[in-house]
């Protein structure tokens, strides 16, 4: 438990985070930018959508758990920090256009409009932190790169217009730290939660597991087992399908950091 | 969550067990007597090694998760049930001198002594009913069977005399299902808690899961996994390693009905 100088510092590295952001100095991943606060995905969506989108996430908690929602036109996000502009705040965007990525600019304010509607989705970098903190290892931390995600065969429940496969994450663990790690993660539903399967990957529909679909490779030492937790490019993926003629995305790893405490997060 | 009315219906039930079991009513398994109570192993020891196994329980938790434990000559357990004589209010026990099964009788007032000390552990008919609740299927239940449980080669934590291989009970899952049992058996740690290991039978030294060192084996389905729990044989294997002049055990199966519940069991 953090005391209350070290969650104001950590609010402050938060804050800072956003400000870089805004004004330009930090355009690069937010990875271990202010530590022990939730860090969250972005989607962008036209009013006409959001709706179902909202549906989607609503029936699709583990792979959409959905932290915030705007109003339309309005770039504030109160409940995840009082100054955030969710038009600047995030160091890299990316624009689409029918399903095509157009551009990846720092700022989104020249493009905004009054119908765009933002879903800020939790993220797990909360999650892995728990891990962590519990003397877990994350195997894509260790070795630097990013964590290796997988098209499944599982089915999202379908809202609307919005609909297509779970995508997963994957970290490699021993048995004994995947029942640990089930334990852990359970506690923050908010940040994907539990996994969502373990062990044989075939089983939902991934042929090889050292080619993950988005993201790098990790190695899986003897002894371990694959363990998958649902994954926040699950919407992206989805939204992608559905190739609406405009919305706005963060970029790979730069996420809105906010004022929310991943510790915090935890249900229990 | 059980009404008073219930509450009271079902202690009537435990009571009822014991008080067959006392009167030689009862001489068969436990197994669904009183459902919803907790049902105990027990191990009975000369006071000369009583406080060497209760330190062993004390290390080893996930085996050995003690209910109670009594005073020395004393028959009577008041935290289980208020009623309780350990010496006539189990089904059939086993009698052992020099490590070598004896006798089976179904009352032990006769050979009782004064230096006898009675340790009550907890049982996975507890963490069962738990899994039955979430809809979870228990193999060996729907069979008709005991549980397959194994040797293996994790070590437990000795302590004076005692100390051995950990005996794990098994029971096959489905991945999505092992992943919930993980989460509704962590709330029990006093009846065995969270599996000690899942998947590859081989990494905990067991080598053919088709049979078992005790009870029956259980069909493994295509795309199940099999998900191994820490098992009260586990103080029997270690009680009979040390071959002890004389002590007392249940016969396998025929439990202590108590009048504990076993939702309330649950830490959370």
């Amino acid at each position: 438990m953090a005391d209350a100088d070290q969650v104001r510092n950590s609010v402050a590295l938060a804050r800072k985070a956003r400000l870089d952001a805004r004004s330009g100095r930090l355009t690069g991943p937010t990875a271990n930018l202010a530590p022990g606060h939730v860090q969250a995905n972005l989607a962008i969506l036209p009013r006409a959508l959001a709706a179902d989108f909202l549906h989607f996430c609503q029936r699709n908690p583990k792979p959409c758990p959905l932290l915030a929602m705007s109003e339309p036109g309005d770039p504030s996000l109160p409940e995840l920090g009082a100054d955030i502009d969710i038009r600047t705040d995030i160091p890299r965007y990316r624009v689409w256009k029918n399903g095509e990525l157009v551009a990846e600019p720092t700022d989104v304010r020249d493009i905004w409009r009054d119908d765009l509607v933002s879903f800020l989705i939790g993220c797990s970098f909360s999650f892995e932190e728990a891990m962590l903190d519990n003397g877990l290892p994350v195997r894509h931390i260790e070795q630097g790169s990013n964590v290796p995600m997988y098209r499944t065969n599982i089915p999202t429940q379908p809202a609307g217009v919005f609909g297509g496969p779970l995508v997963v994450s994957m970290r490699p663990l021993k048995a004994a730290d995947a029942i640990r790690a089930i334990q852990v993660t359970s506690r923050f539903p908010s940040v994907h939660g539990a996994p969502v399967h373990i062990g044989d990957p075939s089983l939902i529909g991934i042929s090889d597991i050292n080619r993950p679909d988005y993201g790098d490779p990790v190695e899986i030492r003897p002894g371990e087992m694959p363990v998958f937790w649902a994954c926040g490019v699950t919407p992206q993926s989805v939204v992608a399908a559905v190739r609406p003629d405009f919305c706005i995305t963060h970029a790979p790893g730069h996420m809105l950091v906010t004022d929310l405490i991943n510790s915090r997060m935890a249900m229990l």
